[in-house]
């Protein structure tokens, strides 16, 4: 077998992807069923090892795709874990991704390393391999973040939306419930919803308004952000 | 010599760390002359290989040690940079790291694989080694963020301080001058600065008013975030 020789012992190199779905309801997170030691048949985040010939950002890509199935989904780097004994196999150090993207879209399906795929709901997770729960608790704390500086979430509406489908979002993302005045009051203050006169069809009496986003605004609001403390 | 096998080849992993130092007029970024090659005698940010039995903050701390000789600083990571021909030798993925400092509590010295380190200028500065430059620019932009919606300058400034130098600050970190009216409106509505009833010692008149900051106020925003616009 081809050995590869250096004159310094090196880590390994792999990525892990935290993809986060939100159904309309709640929030969700793709996760494999390993099919190989360690962890054999054990939850875990979808990744593996960076070949020495692509990018972090593909590897990234293309494990969630062999793993997963998932493709064209737009992640970001979250943080690298470089704790010493993270995998018992070895020094391995690792590049996170996450996303968030709407679990409609996406149907997984178990590939390469991954006996499964499947979407799992945030507040009723099995345990997981390595240290990918700390790794999925750092992801959701930094879409958390987000979320109140920057209208992230609102590609994961239909583009006429009511507000209790919003503060549904912003409920799910952030694990907590919101007075449906103050949230509408705030949410109205950033100036990003276009208020439609359109109600939703089909609803006998009191059917709720719809609204869109402001494209302009929510640019600005992307580049400058805001500052939404409810 | 000893050599290190693995069954796939690995890329070398190093780290980088950008400090900005403050030195109550502009920021400044700390940098070390290479020594060795690749790019001898060039200047490039502290950094070096990650050992197979440390962290990578470890590494991030020793390296920038025995690179410049500047130690206890508070450094987070930044970015990883995965680009596949950043390094003339191998392929080499290296993690940044951050940190925002007052220049004038350190006085840097070159050593190890640094035959000088220095403070320069942010606005003056010499060409950089690999791809030092763009990781240098995205440790800006982080920075520039942040001092829109944390109080993270605070720390750069004497307990007491006057309006204009906190000013300067701000106009240092996020390159652009500011109407003095405007900044000042709009950081004493943070509520932030505790005024105090004492001014500057030495002027003959119109002395500045000193001010502290608010820490309980601070401690909040610095967990909350604020959106400071101007």
């Amino acid at each position: 077998m081809t050995k590869f020789e250096y004159e310094f012992p090196r880590p390994a190199l792999a990525v892990d992807c935290v993809v986060f779905g939100f159904d309309g309801k709640q929030l969700n997170v793709l996760l494999i069923k390993r099919g190989i030691e360690p962890y054999k048949d054990c939850y875990a985040l979808p990744g593996g090892f960076v070949h020495i010939d692509e990018t972090i950002d593909d590897c990234a890509r293309r494990e969630l795709y062999e793993e997963t199935g998932v493709t064209n989904v737009f992640m970001e780097q979250l943080f690298t874990f470089g704790a010493l004994n993270r995998d018992p196999r070895d020094r391995v150090v690792s590049v996170a991704y996450y996303a968030l993207v709407r679990s409609e879209d996406f149907k997984p399906k178990g590939g390469s390393d991954a006996s499964q795929a499947d979407w799992f709901k945030i507040n009723d997770l099995p345990s997981l391999a390595f240290d990918h729960a700390e790794i999925l608790n750092i992801a959701k704390k930094r879409i958390q973040g987000q979320i109140r500086y920057k209208p992230i979430g609102f590609e994961l509406l239909d583009r006429k939306f009511t507000m209790t489908q919003l503060q549904t979002l912003y409920e799910a993302v952030l694990e907590c419930k919101f007075d449906r005045r103050n949230f509408s009051g705030k949410i109205l203050k950033t100036g990003l919803l276009n208020l439609l006169d359109e109600k939703v069809l089909n609803v006998a009496h009191r059917a709720p308004r719809l609204m869109s986003f402001n494209r302009e605004r929510y640019q600005e609001l992307s580049e400058h952000g805001f500052n939404f403390e409810i």
